[in-house]
């Protein structure tokens, strides 16, 4: 049988196997021919940046992009500085791993006041840029559903992330569609449509009902409500046609063997994508 | 000591002591000297509508909504002249209960397509106009936050709630701010400035970290991270001075006796509303 097409796109992000370190995730790529991977930093630390990067290199794998910088507010002027520098050395392991975008997770506030947590999202990233491009490494702001941002990030739509990144060259900050977080925007595809140039990412996954759990709930494609499909031509109208990430945060598949688990990825991929 | 006026604003939704039936509730109320109360159909329901008219008359009690209508959109025309008709009974049963406020949860997609789900609710809205005009009762939208898109509301912004409210006359339609729902929304006060003159509701609760339970897992007034105060005042510059509902969904809270809850309630408000 013909290999489908769109298959090419589809890169694995590390978070969908979990249960896999950085060697067992890549093997797991080869053996299933999945010719792109997404890095976390977790398992990239766990294995080491050069025996991660050596892996990768010899298994010709396309990292995709390493996830993540980011997590900017903090009460004082020291703490978001250490934040910085952490996000300084994420953009180094991303040049080293090969990739040339690292995944913005903006950051919850310190307290209650989200509009300065915003602004410390906003200063942050002007901060990071020119070091980033030293490096050719372009931000991808992806804006987490709104229920994430208490917890993990104040940019909650794409409207927020646009706006901060028509702010510099698109060659230096773009966005991050995640399909699991901006399903639900009323102003979904004005705001692709608006990123045209921009967009450096699509990430997949689907809304189950109901949400097994707030953070490890995302369901395979073609389990739940999202019109994925739509989304990516949506996508794809903005110009972006580069690697389609699979993220998917769920116990219940991180309990199963992986090597089945990209099985059936591949095919709710080429059915649902 | 001298009761803070505030308080004398306080509403209790009903779901906050979803272990009393109504009876229990209204008696709470007296005991805590709490004057407005906001029902749930399935509590009036419970208990019979004549009857729970009678109890809250006799207790003097105001009644500051009941909820709730909605539910608009569904796969077949005929089963959304059921809807209809079942919004149509909680207009009259709004009007028997003594309030002006119809709360409207206005319902999940029946499939993937929520842009279409959004025209049944608009078009549901419009079909209920004049029958609510006829009795006297408004209709409150009431946005939900996103992480309900799915399975409780279509309708996840105050913009979208404004947009629908303004194509109606302000003694016909207008929108409930609920703190909980709209609070990570970066146009938030704008949407809230927009809404002058129709705000029919306001209800607070708070979002903890982490949230303990998608449906059931708000929180007190004061342990979470919403500013509640400032929206507050920013719906009384848009004009609303009226009730302001308590509404925590929390079994932790519907595992406590209700006097100690309404007693800890009144402490939170008058510190943190």
């Amino acid at each position: 049988m013909t290999k489908p097409a769109i298959l090419n796109r589809l890169s694995l992000n590390q978070i969908t196997t979990e249960q896999w370190n950085l060697k067992e995730a890549v093997r797991g790529c080869e053996e299933a021919e999945i010719g792109q991977i997404a890095l976390w930093r977790h398992k990239v630390e766990e294995t080491g940046l050069q025996a991660s990067r050596n892996m990768i290199r010899d298994a010709g794998l396309h990292v995709s992009s390493l996830c993540r910088g980011g997590m900017f507010p903090a009460s004082t002027a020291a703490e978001r500085e250490q934040r910085l520098d952490d996000n300084r050395r994420a953009v180094e392991e991303a040049a080293e791993l090969g990739t040339d975008t690292l995944v913005l997770v903006c950051g919850p506030g310190p307290d209650r006041d989200i509009e300065t947590a915003r602004k410390h999202v906003e200063e942050g990233i002007a901060k990071l840029v020119p070091f980033a491009l030293s490096y050719g490494i372009k931000l991808g702001i992806e804006p987490l559903h709104p229920m994430y941002a208490a917890d993990r990030s104040v940019i909650s739509t794409l409207n927020q992330a646009n706006t901060i990144a028509e702010q510099f060259r698109p060659e230096e900050v773009g966005v991050i569609v995640d399909v699991f977080h901006v399903w639900w925007d009323p102003e979904l595809y004005r705001q692709i449509e608006r990123a045209t140039g921009r967009v450096l990412g699509f990430h997949v996954s689907d809304w189950v009902i109901p949400v097994p759990d707030m953070f490890k709930g995302r369901g395979m494609m073609g389990d739940g409500v999202i019109e994925i499909n739509r989304i990516r031509h949506a996508v794809e109208a903005a110009g972006y046609y580069g690697p389609i990430e699979v993220e998917i945060i769920n116990q219940a598949i991180w309990d199963r063997p992986g090597e089945e688990v990209l099985e059936e990825i591949k095919a709710s991929f080429v059915k649902h994508v």
